[in-house]
């Protein structure tokens, strides 16, 4: 009898976790595990806006994939996959095609620009170790150009950040400790440069709870951070952002630098294979599995659950991407020896943080309210977690966040 | 009577050797010392080369100037000199006039670019701080550009230094180190980055002895660098260059970067105060003074001076600038002092190192001839002693090279 093919698709947190929980319930002989990934590092999405404001190196924000998984046992393939065929049970990538006995789709989300004119073409975006280099650069290039040049612009030193979800302040907060740095390495007045955040929503941080929400924004104000709260982003051009004014109004802010950071959608790939889905995320049933798809997982930001309480879907999380991963692996493990019982997954929030910068932030943890630095050391013990659940304590030592205060 | 006032534009090497060589011929009461200079630091312009491609930073290439002159002596006045009017001894700045019954102008060189179109819009120069760290940052972001953009531009990784003379190729040596690390930050393949180098002249380092220069060519076209010798560069447009191929024809190298390193000529001012000047240099005394001005004394890059041996002048050298600024320091004393028999300045030239990067050079000193690690070990010695000079042991280490092999 031929052993069974696990194909993994996504090498993220949800990926990562069912990959190296998988290695551990299987012998060589048992199963057969091929983890397929476009890079051959994983990165630490929930890090990137560090990255991008250039506060935290990117080789400090990824690790290498083959420090975490069994060479013995998994199949590492980096490749990018450019569609699946459910009905051949086929993955399609620009490396090859892959067969599957049963497949995970963690292929985690991409940025939506809710087709905003310009944006594609003109606003950074904090999507990965690529796109956090470059906003990472082109930041400190605005900063020596402006230096060098004769006749000065002032708006090439402002920013704008569309967004005030938890990506968008999260990076405002990084900017805030890194604008005094560029103005220092570049010899610029600190008082020529300008942050603007834009939000369509009537308040930052929806949903989050709301004295946490005005220690944010005053914290982040005080670190020069304007907030232009209820204006809908209309347009980006090459240099400037058109913002509505009112009723009918617009208003154009020039600037050197556009960030989108205001939401995401599942990968185009599901889309494209046809999977059943909303905005390229797939609404799985309890067991994670895609409906009508006895043999496919879908799991991490490329998934919709619902959160009965609330009747609104689980945010997109690492917290969740990890459990679902967990519960995928013995999901699978039970398919293949034969239980029909499969795990029903319910996620087990144990708190969200959020933070404001290298030395602040704001959280609920376990129902407690947390602001300051003791929010910020919480947020750094949420960081190593997510290291230490995928690769053990020696991971938390190469890659973790140690310096407290 | 009224004490008399040294005015001394520029804090280059030549304006710096003659402020400190002047603060300890003079007390308080004898005479008014006056530095004028646009930054409140001096550069290396000797090391920008290295500050520009990113192997040293640019703070280990200035030093405050308030850290070597003596503030109870000497006034300075941190302003950008727009004129000078001779006949009322004034000189005119954006921060107020001042007059002066001694003038030193020291006020360094410009790039030069001999009227080639599109040069002055889309190359980089090797000139100051601030451009320095344009380039430094211009280069950091056509690799992140590149690697993060979804249909790969090869050309943005392709350099273009014109020139082979003294700055062009010590900043090729440097680019020679600095390009694999580019390639290993941003993750770029070293074999789609292109630099090469045009030269209209028939030869690199023209006037350098032959054999050094055959090891200077050899050692970096290991390095990856292309020659185009002989190969006149005939316009820059926006992303490439276009040079002369064979008598008629002209081709277009398309190109991400691309740097002016061919020539300088003196500062403007210069040509606006109608002093007698060809491009901007003074063609001074044995004295150094200007024709015609028994008060102004014009050293470095700004003057001209014959070497009568070869019937050409002397290079703009960091090692004339400063040798002229104690001449000159010694001349205004004399003058001061009333005593009438001026010194005759003569070069003293001990030896020309030009680098190859961090750990490579060609150099003659005291007429031997040095390559390799010698020759780099001794360009280290030579710039630490440019720090001596002006601000003793304490200057050196603290901004000294000692990073020997």
């Amino acid at each position: 009898m031929r052993k069974p093919r696990i194909v993994v698709l996504g090498a993220g947190y949800g990926g990562l976790m069912t990959v190296t929980r998988l290695q551990k319930q299987f012998s060589k002989d048992q199963a057969e595990i091929v983890l397929i990934n476009k890079n051959d590092y994983h990165y630490e999405t929930t890090w990137l806006h560090e990255a991008s404001a250039g506060t935290l190196h990117h080789d400090k924000v990824r690790y290498d994939i083959k420090d975490v998984i069994d060479g013995h046992k998994v199949n590492f393939m980096q490749a990018t996959v450019e569609d699946i065929k459910t009905d051949a049970k086929k993955v399609i990538t620009d490396n090859g095609e892959v067969e599957y006995d049963y497949l995970v789709i963690a292929l985690g989300a991409v940025s939506e620009t809710f087709g905003i004119k310009g944006l594609h073409e003109h606003a950074f975006m904090i999507a990965n170790i690529n796109s956090a280099r470059q906003l990472r650069e082109h930041l400190e290039y605005q900063f020596a150009t402006y230096k060098n040049e004769e006749d000065k612009k002032d708006e090439r030193l402002t920013i704008v950040v569309g967004g005030a979800g938890f990506t968008g302040i999260e990076f405002l907060g990084e900017l805030g400790n890194r604008i005094p740095e560029l103005c220092k390495e570049y010899d610029v007045d600190f008082q020529k440069v300008r942050i603007v955040c834009v939000e369509a929503a009537p308040m930052i941080l929806p949903g989050f709870d709301p004295e946490l929400v005005k220690y944010a924004r005053a914290k982040l104000e005080k670190k020069g951070v304007e907030f232009r709260i209820g204006t809908p982003l209309k347009e980006a051009t090459e240099n400037s952002v058109i913002i509505s004014k009112g009723e009918d109004e617009v208003e154009e802010i020039q600037a050197g630098t556009i960030v989108w950071a205001a939401g995401v959608r599942g990968n185009p790939v599901i889309e494209k294979a046809e999977i059943e889905n909303m905005r390229a995320r797939v609404k799985v049933g309890k067991d994670l599995r895609a409906p009508g798809h006895d043999n496919i997982f879908v799991i991490g930001d490329c998934s919709l659950m619902i959160n009965e309480e609330i009747d609104r879907p689980y945010p997109p999380t690492a917290q969740i991407a990890m459990q679902q991963g967990e519960t995928c692996a013995r999901n699978i493990t039970a398919l293949i020896k034969g239980n029909e019982a499969l795990e029903q997954f319910k996620p087990d929030i144990k708190g969200t943080v959020c933070s404001l910068g290298e030395d602040d932030a704001i959280g609920l943890v376990y129902g407690k309210k947390l602001m300051g630095t003791k929010a910020s050391f919480m947020k750094k013990v949420v960081d190593n977690r997510a290291l230490y659940m995928v690769g053990g304590a020696g991971l938390v030592m190469k890659k973790g966040k140690f310096k407290f205060f």
